[in-house]
């Protein structure tokens, strides 16, 4: 008993007496023995609940929960206020065909000349773009088929790896045979359903995704959850010609962000395979990054397609809760997650999110959606947009990393931003950021309980991966008032954001506050804990989350040691037009020179 | 371990196939000593944990919430399609000003006949209608001068009564009789603000009312929660002239359907004083049942406007979740709960009605409402749509009360309705009650925890009721992912009402399963736990709270004993009007004759 602490209305709160606290985790780092001895201590009915107990105590998560009064009402979903039209931009049709949709954003590119590709004989190291592929189809210089083989081969050699190591969890040559052959028919004719016609992308394996089955890289997922039809994201991109090259592996369940996945093998990080590509979307992110694929599906609900982006140095986009249906997700009931688009350059991702936007109405989102709008790179007046472009910086936050490679990186950005755009930066506060990251876990930990309980009551925990059983053990502690509390949280934390948005346009942070984790041997048979590196990886993805905000990743250069950096920029509700503008700016200022990843395929070789 | 249980999703639910499970409650009676050492045992931190986990897996409660797969998402706070407009009805203006509002009802209202009231020397006891109060006082046959002095000295006596059994926990002489005085002031003048000038109305002790302290019936809450204005709608009943007369006693937090309170008393049933009121709103009931007030606000978070006037032989209306403003109620946070007339007859409650409704943009409701209206019973479109009302009725649900007495006389008036009006009576089915009743209590449990939790940390526990404490104690056991399980079922069963509604207007059932309980005399000092009569009384009633449906309670007759018996209609989302005009219709039909309640005063003594 003590006494309780007192939060003032958010009105009254005084911005400018806030202090930032430096994030400290005190959790153990466990692998092998001693984290399989660890999980049976808390799963332990007694035991287990007052060692969780004292975890969340020293951690103030129970005081901040349940010994404070929070005078808001609870906010169960993101609300938004409603939103000024963005300026410079196209709007999509969201009940209108995907296929018109990629035409439409296809206008929105700047010109492209396929001679600044194909005639220099030793260009820097750049990743085939959606466009390129495009043109050497109708070129005739590749054909999906073409493709189709050198993507079967390189699979081959994966099959081979010891330890395992795969980007794909399920994949059928003949199936994507099959689908090259029906694209490279479409091409012979003339007739490609877009322009995204014989694009390979792969889907994660929490997606679904036909003929595959959906194990969220479980290994017991799709026996108890069959795959009737493609997911509605899947299937827009299906009709515009998409080849699906099948289900990328993940972090187990999506309940983790370094991509560490014992069931399958860990999915390795292209630039440096000793170390993590991040998570959840590890295999998204890397099959990517690696070339084998032009875009990626993932989906983020802590992160995770933004933080595997990041540390595998190519863009991903968080789209605002409810701009892309969830219908067809093993994650399609929550209050944080998302499907995004993962792709190497920011055209591509507009691409690719041309087709999948829009929400269903059995998706029930609560606030009436603002329309989805490209940003028109191709017009002069998106070149006006920049030079009146307000960036926040909450400095202290910013600064909040593992080594200053990467807060100096993204300073220098920020600064090539002001020198060549007229960018004006601003510094910002944002309050209670430690609360923000208390109200994301009770929110996401709470949900996936609840979706996984029945399961868990059904025998299938012993096939949960020892990670996984960690963060259950956690999440099952949080009371239901806690969730209650976390959404009240919610509702503060937006207020603050909305407040911060009547002044600048994009919040702006490092992706993540380090690089890519190296792989500990002992934590690939069964995984591992690692709570900081945990903390260093979600550091500035939270918000997006919580508050169903858009938010991009972007690779902006390399750390000393070669591994790839990626800034973020956040954007207001529905504000995709303006962050994907301002990632495209960033990406021709820093893009080039591109390392090329250690594990890099070229499945195009018409050079 | 065991084998989960699956759930159909709600659209390939076999309805025909659904068969009723009467409600079986085991849970001891206590009181006295019986009841401090439960409270103790459950308030213990382990032991207590485990005997409310091993209650609730009696109860299936455990089983439903942890070990189902419930395919939907979860629905936080009710959400409602698209209503059709209500016929024959009048828009309330709801952003205008409430004595506005009053004076359009007044039209809705039929024909006054003050000479049906004065000539009659000896006609059937009735109570004094509000337009009663308005001839008086426009005729000067009173002043509400006058009525205040017999209030007051009807509180007097009551200040003597042992055991103590208060209508008010709040009384100011002096305030009163100061507003009693501007509002004479005003007749004198010629300018009453509406009809509802001089009008005595007390307000439920969870709703701010200046200048009284809001303690929830605790002896605590008033510490921590310091009163500076009206809540909305007392400051829209105040600008209508109504003469507040102090805050009414209740169950304390709201947290029990009897009515018993230990820290002031026990408020009567004026019917029968061994007996209690029914509860939350114990004292507003109590206060319109005596006579002593014409009207009452009372909250509903499970029944508790609608069961104790269901038990006092009054009219209680349950607003459609959204339609009233919570600000300025303790209770503003949840989602179940909204502010609900009480009075002696269906037409004072619409003017009520009228005066309180609206929202405000700070009370931040989900769906757009439907525009607020009123029956208009005085045009004969009303009466047609008598004629085609079709009415729902779940038998085997509907007689499954203690007493077929209840039963008996709620079909009685159906028989009547349709041979009178030519109202269709429709069987239905609604799936899943017990799911609906778990869902309810653990989202009402839960966000009463949650905010309560900082009072507990900081003493307060030890000031609050055994029986509040005996409800927290469970509450508190409530997973997070219980409460998110609980938004699911929320879902299906605002699904399975919905579909009701497209086949039925109205669905009526009786109030509460029992009519009022004795009080035990052990039950008086320190309360008691009755899970049984609690079942019995909160049988009927959830549906509307956590689906936010609208719901009136209209009194209908009377058992063996003279106990009052209630018939509810339900409505649809925002059928206000729908189910106002059917309570006229039912009370004009077994309004009378009236019983006089032994507990009666008539402080308008024009007779």
């Amino acid at each position: 008993m003590g006494k309780k602490r007192i939060m003032l209305p958010v009105e009254e709160v005084d911005i400018s007496a806030v202090k930032y606290e430096n994030e400290v985790i005190k959790a153990p780092h466990l692998t092998g023995f001693l984290l399989k001895l660890f999980v049976k201590i808390i799963e332990a009915p007694l035991l287990g609940s007052l060692i969780v107990y004292l975890m969340k105590k020293e951690n103030r998560m129970v005081e901040l929960l349940r010994n404070t009064v929070i005078p808001e009402a609870p906010m169960f979903k993101p609300e938004f206020p409603p939103q000024e039209p963005e300026p410079g931009v196209i709007i999509m049709e969201e009940d209108g065909k995907p296929e018109d949709r990629v035409e439409s954003a296809l206008k929105c590119l700047p010109h492209y000349d396929p001679a600044s590709l194909w005639n220099a004989d030793s260009s820097p190291f750049r990743y085939w773009k959606i466009r390129d592929y495009a043109h050497a189809y109708r070129s005739r210089l590749a054909t999906p088929s073409m493709v189709a083989e050198h993507f079967i081969s390189v699979m081959e050699e994966f099959r081979n790896k010891k330890p395992p190591a795969p980007l794909l969890v399920s994949f059928d040559a003949e199936d994507l045979r099959k689908q090259a052959a029906a694209s490279t028919q479409r091409f012979q004719e003339g007739n490609p359903l877009s322009i995204l016609d014989g694009i390979f992308v792969a889907i994660k394996d929490d997606i679904d995704c036909l003929p595959h089955p959906s194990k969220g890289a479980t290994i017991w997922m799709h026996e108890v959850r069959p795959v009737e039809k493609d997911a509605v994201s899947v299937s827009r991109l299906r009709s515009c010609g998409v080849i699906f090259v099948g289900k990328a592996n993940m972090h187990e369940l999506g309940l983790g962000t370094s991509g560490n996945n014992p069931n399958y093998g860990t999915t390795r990080n292209p630039h440096a395979p000793e170390r993590y590509t991040g998570g959840s979307s590890s295999g998204p992110a890397a099959l990517v990054a690696s070339g084998l694929c032009s875009a990626a599906l993932g989906t983020d609900g802590g992160g995770s397609v933004r933080i595997p982006s990041s540390l595998c140095g190519v863009v991903g986009l968080k789209t605002t809760y409810g701009r892309t249906s969830m219908i067809g997700s093993i994650c399609d009931s929550g209050t944080v997650e998302i499907i995004g688009p993962i792709a190497s350059m920011v055209e591509d991702v507009m691409l690719v999110y041309a087709a999948i936007l829009g929400s269903s109405p059995a998706d029930r989102i609560c606030s009436k959606p603002a329309p989805p709008c490209l940003p028109n790179l191709s017009s002069s007046e998106s070149l006006n947009v920049m030079g009146t472009l307000r960036l926040g910086k909450y400095t202290q936050w910013f600064n909040d990393v593992y080594s200053t490679d990467i807060s100096d990186k993204c300073e220098d950005v920020l600064n090539m931003l002001s020198k060549n755009h007229g960018c004006k930066v601003t510094e910002i506060i944002i309050p209670e950021l430690n609360e923000m990251r208390n109200a994301h876990i009770v929110s996401i930990g709470s949900e996936s309980v609840s979706s996984l309980n029945p399961h868990c009551y059904d025998g299938k925990i012993s096939k949960m991966t020892l990670d996984t059983r960690t963060n259950l053990a956690l999440f099952r502690t949080f009371a239901a008032s806690d969730y209650v509390a976390a959404q009240c949280l919610r509702r503060r934390l937006m207020y603050y954001h909305m407040e911060i948005f009547k002044n600048v346009d994009i919040i702006v942070t490092p992706t993540t506050g380090m690089t890519a984790p190296i792989i500990s041997p002992s934590a690939l048979k069964f995984g591992e804990s690692n709570l900081q590196v945990g903390g260093y990886l979600m550091r500035f993805v939270v918000a997006a989350n919580l508050l169903g905000l858009p938010a991009i990743s972007v690779p902006v250069g390399y750390d000393k040691q070669g591994l790839p950096i990626g800034l973020q920029l956040i954007g207001r509700p529905w504000g995709e037009a303006s962050i994907l503008r301002l990632a495209s700016a960033v990406e021709e200022l820093c893009g080039e020179p591109k390392k090329k990843p250690a594990q890099f395929y070229d499945i195009l070789k018409v050079k």
